[in-house]
């Protein structure tokens, strides 16, 4: 999307690590990957700009590698708080703009803080509580959270709304919520009008207060 | 959101396991949560309907535990590929409705395919994506991928719209993409006319192709 | 006996492992042996057609192995159920024709037919029941299990038949089961008639439902 | 079969030690296990007639376990090659009547003739060898080597032989093998006749020397 | 000497722990001890006021001992950074008025700080030192550094300095040092006059510069 | 101070021996540091005069390192007690002229001392007493214990004191101890007379016994 | 022999420690066994007059089992060096009269030394010297070095010499050593005559140098 | 003494082996020492005629080394049952005219002595049992168990007997025992007077049953 190549370095190439890497590649950035385990970094090393093996919680490997002219650092290490700290501190230490770390724990995090860490994510914390959602509603494939109130949800048309307009449905009057786009295999309706018509197989956005869409998805799916 | 006190079986309570146990029982749903480490059951003892510690690659040990009654069984197992299998085809012989399955990679992910999963997720590879976007998109809050091509973004609206109506930024005219809702401090409004008026730390949720967005942000923010 | 020229993959060069790929060479085929291990692979290396060190559960491996224009993949991985499934979905998912693989317990075993194996076998568990027959019948050589009710059994003449013609033994109308062949130091006998004379050390092969044979075993000899 | 209610004691209960333990009991007789790790002996304990966890290689305790009055003793222990030996020369010099060892190698099977135990099995390199023989050959059921040159095979009668008579087959006369008993689906012919016919799914013996019965299989079926 | 009755706590109690727990209740204050091993904590329990065996990375452990009642905190884990730090924050954060810590290395103390400790310690090189000043100098017992050039210095009296006056060795002049109490076996002398007489085994308290106390040291004894 | 250019030699670069031997370097010395450890070696190899990996409990490679013509043998292993009593007692045979060692608990030290180490020093013993004076008296700096009852304090001159002379204080007259000099930011006075005045920030060095000191601080200071 | 009823504790009761006191105890003596090892400890009990689990280099445990009190302690602690010198010195501090040890290695063996043990064993290295010798002189039985020159050497009387008398050998005037004693089956005969005559298996005990009695071994025997 | 320049191989060059090759040496014999670990083998290396780094356990190794040409074969492995076994059996296969065992346990010996071993000797056991006599003796330097009843004792003559003749003494009248050697500063006495005086620091050497020679040391020495 925005910035355009701008300079990673990710510490800890698991699987976390690796698939943040990969995507930055992907969305046309550079990326420096360090890891102490040498296999990891040869798996990595034909994805990444450059990936190298190394401990960084020696400031002077870091300064050897150069990390203080990146734009972002990463500490996506996996299991060892010690070295996530460390790392961290050091990161900052060096000049890094931006750092970003996974926290292991609520305290984890809390000390990330701390020491100065511009960013604190909880992938697995998170991704629970996503999956969380996807399971109790199984027509929900994916949300946003937009407030504490309302959410976005991405919902699959099931078999029993087939060939139901959304005149038929009318969520607005009946439940407060409204579906603001509906993509369908020909392409995507971006504010639908009452007459636009559901198939199964295509998935509607919808936009209201969490009562609102379940009471919607109760009521009308299934 | 849907169903109503369903009754969810969760193996494994590390950082994904524990999270989505929690968040199940936020939802209103019973969790029964095993762990091999009695530590870990203890401290998830007052937070689930129950927490058991037990061998859950062991047939009899699950069969007494009465699992073929839960309605999803969800195998989140940290790092033991050999365990989240064998425990994966037994909650599927023993007769659990659906089973939710964490992969550790796309090999083993394959396997639990094969075996009969009903879904199985990449928590660690998911999240590193997400977070991966939200990095090289610093006004990106969150996203839903609707396509391959189109996208839902929910961006924080900067100091320099402060002001700006969306007639003044014409979104659909210079770039194709929509803004659907605008999520105020006073309220979110929901497919927002012309004449609607950003102001900084407002919330604007946006649909369009990848490349619209991208060019919106590139253009319009900074 | 039959194909020739065939050519086995066998991973896992433990003692099960490897005497079946030295009876394979010995049977004219040709065997390429693989193991984690690097000592295991060297003593094998003069045995098989070839011998590498590779770890088989890393697809790139297998690939660069040449894996797939194999006849026949055995999985004979020892103690590590892990590989053992992950090593079997690959060489099924590489193309190889038929894939046989070595399981450690019950629960291994339906694993392995679910993502595919076209064939499980059980070397301990079959070695236990065939030396259990052994230990209670002290003149039973060796056995097949013809179905359920019929055994062709391969026993020792004991010292108490020396001499003795089929027709004093009469097991046919005795106890209903037949002496179809007598394996004696100069030739085999195969429909042996009423006049035949056993001696000591001969052995005689006998088909008959189990009861009739433990009958006979139990009155004729001793 | 013979041998009514012997007593066996079984110092090892992995996976041959149980499936022979498991048979024994099958086949009527009384089994003492015996295994160092209590999990194994309680796993058992339903099984067997009775089991201890106890230390093998400590001569008190086999006599305060009245080993010496058993009849036969199998030291069935994995793989633990000191164990194995001190327990077979306790087990003989307390007395019991037959010994039978599990070997891990040639020269461990040595030391256990050694020290004066009974039988010496190698499982693994037994089923090794059995398992190459029915991969070669895929209508081969099971065999028994009679001598090292004569065999009797139990053959799968493909589609191809569907409605062919023995007399259309002649093996006796093209190959000098014979065909000794037909197993089929409502009762074995023994010694069956040369007007006999053969159905797809039927099982014939036969027996011959190796190369015969090569012939045969490879002239006559496929 | 100053607070009286303060109530510490001290976690980790190895070879520094000890002495510092040992020390403070010789001073006459409170100490509670916490240490994971409970042998260590055996041996403590009659030195100290209390000791417990705990995890104090643990929020809930440390609130249920009532550690934020105490007046200072002390955190003295011998080897285990990432328990440091978790501890340190622990005791801030549960409000403990004053966390002293010990640090392992310059990096460690540095995240130490950032997390609010009030004053690190690093006993082990700060010891280093001082056993370096004293193996250069065999008449030094001790000494202060008052600045960056000012050292108060206790230097044992050598015999060659027997029956001298302090008129004799004139340090102010000679050197710019000032000897400004000897401790002689009757008793001290404070501000000596330059009639005042040095005898062997005297204890001399000097202050000067670096320079000016080893330049009395080289010239003036031996 | 005194000694120019002597020899020392240092068996362990951890914590403490590390920074003695820095220290040591600083002071003018050469020191030859020696460690199990290559990587440790490699980091102080830039600190020291020579730096080499090697196992000191070997006497061949003591005696080949040249050691016996050192000045001083500092034993400084960590925690190993056998590798540091028999490293002392080589270095003694050897001929080094003095041995110095740390000792890990008082058993430790008695060993040392029984088998003739000039000196045994117990570093965190000692800081553990220091940073326990420290804790409970906050002006105390650092100190000297001249004797048993007498000890030079360094105390910081709190912001209750600012602006007052000796005479004011009159600390001989109300508490029997002496200000023998103040280190104010422009210079040290020594002797100070009775109108000079304290800064805050100023350094007063006390001398007098205990109880002395402590009136005066509790008294005095706030 | 002399001492009657003397009372010793043993520390370390492997194969060393558990054969002298075994002896101790059939030579009618008191033995206080100590050993880590709980089994060990249980097995010797039945043996020596107590055998207690206890930490030898805590001195509170030594005083708690009343050492003190004990003629003689027998440090017999197989492979630990520091625990073999930390209970040498608590014996020899806590007063036991007579500390004997057993060496690892000459440099061990000089550190007990050091510390005041009265004896230093060296067995392994002993036996090594005495099992050499009967190696190279199979008839050779035991012998005893009297002085580096001379020996009493055990031999038994090859069949080459049955029916010889001491005359027809004459040791003393053809080598220089003499036949002091001969033991034969009905009896020992001490200072022999000429006329005594040797028989098969008989044993004579020869005093020489070393040279003396190998010749007389190289040819008189065989 | 006797066989001049024999071939020795010992495999294990622990204390026990390393002092048994060290002895063989010196007799003048050449010794093979093969040992798993490298160092030990170096540090032997200069000692024996050869050492090398080699797993005994494996038959092709041993034949490698040429090890069927040796005279005597020592398997003197310290700790590993297992590897003394496999090695015993392999020598004595290999054709080795004599292996000497070393055995850990009475059951290890057993099984060393089946498998064919011809002589198995118990270090650790016999040099309990030989330091059990001298500390119950303190002037017995060393003896010889002639018989279940007679021994040959060598003994100190203490102070009290300084002076006397065997006159004086009279051992055979008053005890039964015969003193059939002194051992003077000066040269033996071999069969000595009655008049032969005896002298501090003298030893001497006596025969005679236990109860003899211990009623003779109650009695004669002190």
């Amino acid at each position: 999307m925005a910035i355009k190549h701008s300079q990673f370095v990710i510490v800890g190439l698991g699987r976390f690590g690796s698939s943040l890497g990969r995507e930055l590649i992907e969305l046309g950035h550079e990326v420096l990957g360090i890891d102490l385990d040498e296999e990891t970094v040869q798996d990595m090393s034909s994805v990444l700009t450059y990936a190298v093996s190394a401990d960084c919680t020696d400031e002077e490997t870091l300064r050897s590698l150069g990390v203080r002219n990146f734009d972002c650092g990463v500490v996506a290490i996996g299991d060892d708080i010690q070295a996530s700290i460390l790392t961290a501190i050091l990161l900052k230490d060096l000049g890094v703009k931006k750092v970003v770390a996974k926290a292991m724990s609520e305290l984890h995090g809390r000390v990330l803080e701390k020491i100065g860490v511009d960013r604190v994510v909880y992938p697995e914390r998170d991704m629970g509580i996503r999956v969380a959602h996807q399971l109790v509603s199984p027509n929900l494939l994916d949300y946003i959270e937009l407030s504490k109130d309302y959410t976005i949800a991405e919902l699959a048309v099931p078999k029993c709304l087939n060939g139901k307009s959304l005149n038929d449905l009318n969520p607005r009057a009946r439940f407060g919520c409204s579906i603001v786009a509906i993509n369908k295999a020909n392409g995507i309706i971006i504010a639908p009008s009452a007459t636009d018509v559901l198939t199964e197989r295509d998935i509607m956005v919808i936009i209201g207060t969490n009562e609102q869409i379940e009471d919607f998805e109760a009521t009308v799916i299934r």
